[in-house]
């Protein structure tokens, strides 16, 4: 008998590989952070002496989803201003707001909100893009989930930084905190084509390669992100990205509901990642990333939330429904985007993007052990046919019975075991009454 | 003091009128099965003397939803077969499935089911159209639930009726069995103008007028739909029921995906009552129900989930999140159908679709006692600036943690006070069993 830390039953394993398997009655074996084996529950009985045994008798235990786009602490925000135009929304709510009440402890407070809405809910990993670097870093250390967390490069000043210099400075200094640390990553992350100059994103191309780091970027968000960079740069971003060297498989495009022939070919010939965020492209009316194009031309495409100032939720498992039911409107086909390839986004897709696919996003020895138990024998989710179909279009987040990270347990039949759930909602709610005023 | 039933102290009311109020600290006082009167709480302790009072004091307490079209014992087949074209799934799965099993005890099992489900997502009243309407009734008799139950005419026989006759008068039964019920209200249900012929819907016409039954009918619900009405009685669908007389405010036309000119001016001469189910149109592919379009040309529009089949949940709140989105990126303006009129949708607007607003979908004295609590102190809606914007775009249907109608409590802090929870996931399981055999 080997001698292991967790073995952990389930009712299914879904393994979310490039070619999908559904085990029944298997059984996840961990040792350290990592997964040694899958095998059938009635042979690793046999074959480990596991420190801690788990049943998941009702579950689908699956890799933890990836949410690879967010600017967690905007949760802050949340319904302070809705259905708004995007401008008005922007320059009358937002950023007032921003410039008015963001600092270290708010981001470091409201990331740690975010966090807890999203363990609860499943993510294990997530793409952030914010001010405030170590705030947010600190949360997720102490969270302990897995973080990418995007250097901000901006051409005007905000809360963090004062010029583009400082933004670079703040950056680096991040990166060089967190370079040794297991689950906190450090990107690139100019904001936008619209608000980075040429000039600005050139110098983002050098620190990339320089530090081998991936670059996010809002892109083709909405019609107004493309004008904007053909008014600031007199080419689409695309065009731009590529001139910069920015355009690659290094590169994560965010959005991309604006494309066009020249659009779609640059996009053919280079291979960035894509991250999709339908339901903050519908909530803000900006447009529909063809998702099923961009799979056709070879491109991988991954899922995120974007903010729950527009979202208005961290919900990765909503967030998978909306992406298939878009897809299946948007091309009047009800065979897009079917369960399985939407689930492979919102994980596989998501690591893959990351740059972290040898790591994470699919359950296979030699990964961490980072996954989520589903309990699917609820009377939301029975009968049950399949529970890929189960889990992606009848299942809510609040089914997410437990979480682990690298081989660390998380959430315990829906209590968080490194955040305070209490204390969290008071912070928050101290937070309101200061903004509200 | 006056003597009372009960006392509901909420630290929201939401009253969903046509001008609607959010009242802060306020209490329902219910007598019966009434609401007698809204004030606040601490008027209300010095007036009423209550048999029960309740506090829900981080809670919003609204109307309860009203899913205004749905085909509830269709949950019994959910996941069975997704993302297929459209014809694939009726003919090679959902028909057949159908045709072997459906039976008066599925319907009673699968019905009771699927109101289990509602009434934990928030849901107090249903517009169901499906077969044995008998078992619909008796579930819904048992759960205690509104129920508005079709009497469902088709040219084809199903394992319900064989012949037109057949149907009309296994209707007409239930309509003289159910018609001094207090909650159970029969109506007349012909499937859609492409499976029943003009001659047949001008019995169902004769038979609205002879009784004062409202008529719900799938209509323009996509392409297929439309098309199939010109071949089967050579005109669209809309003029078909202008024609046999249909068309008018007694009318609840469903879907509404494909409409023309010529429908606009029909619909704004008519003045039906539309439902707008935006899940099962987008994961069917069928199109989008123009929404605002039809606010603005003064008409009634309600929202419904459909069934679990096409859904695959009978959950309200998230269908108002779809609808909203939906509204915004298909008329590409953030401003289109706000969270409160997405709200009044779900609620008053249902009422009104069903001829039953002077009865409930609005919280206000005289009306019926028909409400949900939902709390928003849970660290997805905080924090909380406006309670209608976190429900609609940031809850979810596991916040709702009370339910009541008529003045009798169903769901007490998320358990079922009428319904077993566990007889009802046993009972689907065996269901199961069978239908995968």
């Amino acid at each position: 008998m080997e001698t292991i830390d967790h073995l952990i039953h389930a009712k299914w394993i879904i393994t979310c590989e490039d070619t999908n398997r559904v085990l029944e009655n298997h059984a996840l074996a961990i040792k350290g952070k990592n997964i040694i084996a899958i095998l059938p529950s009635s042979e690793a009985a046999k074959k480990y002496k596991a420190a801690s045994e788990h049943h998941y008798t009702t579950h689908a235990v699956m890799p933890g989803l990836i949410n690879s786009h967010t600017h967690l602490a905007m949760n802050i925000f949340r319904g302070l201003a809705d259905d708004k135009e995007l401008m008005d929304w922007l320059t009358n709510y937002i950023w007032p707001a921003e410039k008015k009440w963001v600092s270290r402890e708010l981001v470091k407070d409201a990331s740690a909100l975010a966090m807890a809405e999203m363990i609860r809910g499943g993510t294990t990993c997530f793409n952030d893009m914010y001010f405030f670097l170590e705030a947010t870093a600190e949360a997720a250390d102490q969270a302990g989930i897995r973080a990418h967390i995007g250097m901000t490069v901006i051409d005007f000043p905000t809360a963090w930084a004062n010029t583009v210099d400082d933004y670079f400075a703040k950056g680096i200094a991040f990166y060089q905190a967190y370079k040794d640390h297991p689950r906190i990553t450090a990107t690139l992350a100019p904001h936008s084509t619209y608000t980075v100059s040429e000039k600005n994103l050139a110098r983002v191309k050098a620190l990339a390669d320089e530090y081998h780091l991936k670059t996010n970027i809002h892109a083709h968000e909405a019609p107004q992100d493309v004008e904007g960079c053909l008014k600031l740069n007199h080419k689409r971003p695309l065009q731009c990205l590529q001139e910069v060297g920015l355009l690659s498989p290094q590169l994560i495009a965010i959005h991309m509901t604006q494309l066009n022939d020249q659009d779609f070919a640059l996009l053919q010939q280079h291979k960035p990642h894509i991250v999709h965020c339908p339901e903050s492209n519908m909530k803000l009316a900006s447009g529909t990333c063809p998702v099923e194009k961009l799979f056709q031309l070879g491109l991988n495409v991954a899922l995120g939330t974007d903010g729950a100032a527009s979202n208005n939720d961290l919900d990765m498992i909503g967030e998978m429904r909306t992406a298939a039911f878009l897809a299946k409107l948007s091309t009047l086909d009800p065979k897009a985007l079917p369960a399985e390839k939407v689930m492979r986004m919102a994980t596989l897709n998501g690591a893959k993007a990351l740059g972290i696919d040898t790591l994470t996003g699919s359950l296979v020895p030699g990964k961490a052990a980072d996954f989520i138990a589903i309990d699917l024998e609820q009377i939301e989710t029975q009968p049950l046919y399949h529970p890929i179909s189960q889990i992606v279009y009848a299942s809510s987040r609040n089914q997410v019975t437990d979480v682990w990270v690298a081989g660390k347990q998380l959430l315990k039949n829906r209590e968080l075991l490194t955040l305070d759930e209490k204390e969290l909602i008071k912070k928050a709610q101290n937070w309101r009454k200061k903004i509200m005023n």
